[in-house]
């Protein structure tokens, strides 16, 4: 099994470094991809390296693409269109997409919410709904392969969510 | 004739600076209002002394109201949802409302854009369109009461336009 | 079950943050605790509410203690001397006590480490054999009650090794 | 009409960006020159592009100096006399020089100051009268080409005269 | 023997923490007084603990005054006048005045520099000149009781200074 | 004579400051050594540049050896083994080595302490005593040629003990 980080400068800390971490913990190979496949530093400061750039990124090859939140989804909007295309491309497939807080703006900008169920930072609540999804807000909300959630507090029920998805689907790739 | 500013922390720096001493050279009167009156930050660091509580200002008061940009704009939608309402009543009034950048974040929560036309930084370009509006790429966007602006480079465009429209109306409560 | 994180400003980010919310996705209920109960910032910068001072944690409440990295151990040594004491109650109740990187010095502190497999930060390796334990250099070294890991990068490891351990042994206070 | 803003790292904000943006605003073209042409960085973090190198600057294709303030002016004492050499030469063509806070300090190095009416901040009150001048605490004092204001709150006031004169004089090159 | 040391925030810090400690190794009694007697905070962020508000330091109970340099010197200008007065008094008594770097600032507002040769940081070198002094381009200069210094790297040149001069002299109050 | 400072980045300020400029005022040789020779950043954020590489640094040609505190210590531990080698060596031979709070974990990894009196920052006062020492908290610990001090506070007794071993004894190289 393998899963897909996608972001860059300003993301959200513990968004992006909890997942980074739990998934591998439950066996997954986990791949960080930035726009040029540099190192990125979070809102509060963590600095990451990244495995790929997010251009060299295929679909076809993870079984789970997660969006950390922060500055860096609206980021991601102007720097690196192609993480837009690979979350169409993962709702195509009927993949999982896991986003917590403002990562939901890469599925705004996706337009893949029309008629879905989602969650997402508060502030952004009326840019979900524009988006054509009704927002609940739930610590972690599920509608078939869209795993998305609020804040940090929401970590541990969303990779919970998520892993049970991922360990109900057979392997990509592999 | 009165100005009416809405900000808090996180404000692009110019965005708040370049109207708030500008409209003082045109010989308006500038009142500051932050979501408690407090003094703000910006996302650069500019520290200013706000006049009055958002919840303080009516809009009767005033002849034009102005929304900089930054993270400051998604964060009144949660910290001061009087800043939304003040919008939707200048609007209401066809009175001028000036926003640059993240400003046009608090015009979509107003829901004020529906078939308008505007401009606002390019990564929100897709939440001002699933808003209503008509995204235009241009420096200054006037369409009637609404004067969008992109970046700070537009600052010149930007007030300029403000200033022509406000001069062309008769003041408000004095 | 329920877990005892100790811990104070300086605090490695990631091995609080970990740790803090895998416990509860894992279904333990977590206590963070700091000098007097106060919020505490990590060495890159995130802020953290606590539940209650150290000098308020009674190890006969707890199944587990965990003890993150950081500059917080050696501020710990001399900020909350209580923080040595539980480690020592929990080392003499047999039960779980799970140190990452710097961590360990609070093992050193309690004088619980003699003739013991430990492991830790590179940098304090030689406090850590003059403390008189063989200094494994491996992601998780477990000896009996004791689940130490090295930085960051061994998070998946210890977790995991915490986990287990934990799962492992009856309810303490319940 | 052109004009010529010479700073360099540590120039006060909004003493920089307010003038380069309403000097356009009015229809000049502004030219930001730093000691090598490089891109500069204020006092409190504002990031401004450069157009040339001030040594590459000419007096004569401009019709208006800018100096703002902050640690730039001092900085620039060191940095790049050329900036002292365009204050005489503007100040001898008898051509407007606005300067703002520290930026007098320019001036002093000039020696441009010797029996005129000058302002600044007020920290520096003793340095503009040891280079001749009689200090006047108003908001603008113009001595003729000399126009000179104290600190940020004055810079509706300094542009206002700033443009007034410019707007009186014919343009230098074109 | 006592010394003391004026200053307040924005300090050069080795400027300060070099005598605080050097005239303590000499056996001199050293107090450090700020503008309210609070603790103060250096350019890069050192902070030190004042021991008297300037207003409650006497120069008679004193045998050296010491004035770091860095931003302090211009803001005790503005903040605190009666360190200015301290300069002027401890110059009538002929008791040595130890200034480095930006510390020659307060000489020149206590007007005690006519005909006196001194020298400092060089981006004031036309305003100690405008001031009435021979500057004088060297690590330190000493013009009877004036002991002046330009930089850091001078600290050993002017601290060796500063004992020969008040190991000459009788002690003040004691 | 010749002093040399080992230290890199993460030093206490003063900790390197005041021995570099005191040894140079007593009319020292001064050479800071770096692990690359590279200029190293303090803990608050004092930049210093080096004389040379650690590695090329042999202890015949010094007359002592200053090991600053700080996070430098430890950080040294694992950038620059030949750091501890150095110890070592002038340990063997009899010279004075001059630590100061954290700088004793240099001593530590050295393995010179068994048996010796010794002191630093109370915060890894368990470490000194696992390594053999006796600790004493006083502001200055002199055992033979090991001459140890627990913060900044004690630097001026510390510099006077340096200074009265350095001149009692005969120059190195030279």
């Amino acid at each position: 099994m393998k899963a897909l980080i996608v972001t860059t400068d300003g993301f959200e800390d513990s968004e992006l470094t909890y997942p980074y971490y739990r998934l591998q913990e439950a066996g997954l190979d986990v791949a960080l991809a930035t726009p040029a496949g540099e190192s990125v530093v979070g809102k509060i400061g963590e600095e990451m390296d990244a495995d790929l750039a997010i251009s060299d990124a295929s679909e076809d090859e993870y079984d789970l693409l997660v969006v950390p939140g922060g500055h860096a989804p609206e980021n991601l909007r102007l720097e690196a269109e192609e993480a837009v295309d690979l979350v169409r491309e993962f709702d195509a497939s009927d993949k999982p997409i896991a986003s917590v807080c403002h990562g939901a703006q890469l599925l705004i900008s996706a337009d893949v919410l029309e008629g879905r169920e989602a969650t997402g930072y508060w502030s952004i609540r009326v840019d979900i709904e524009n988006a054509g999804a009704t927002f609940v807000d739930e610590e972690c909300v599920v509608d078939d392969n869209l795993i998305t959630a609020r804040y940090p507090d929401d970590l541990p029920a969303w990779l919970s969510a998520v892993l049970e998805r991922v360990e109900a689907q057979p392997a990509a790739a592999d």
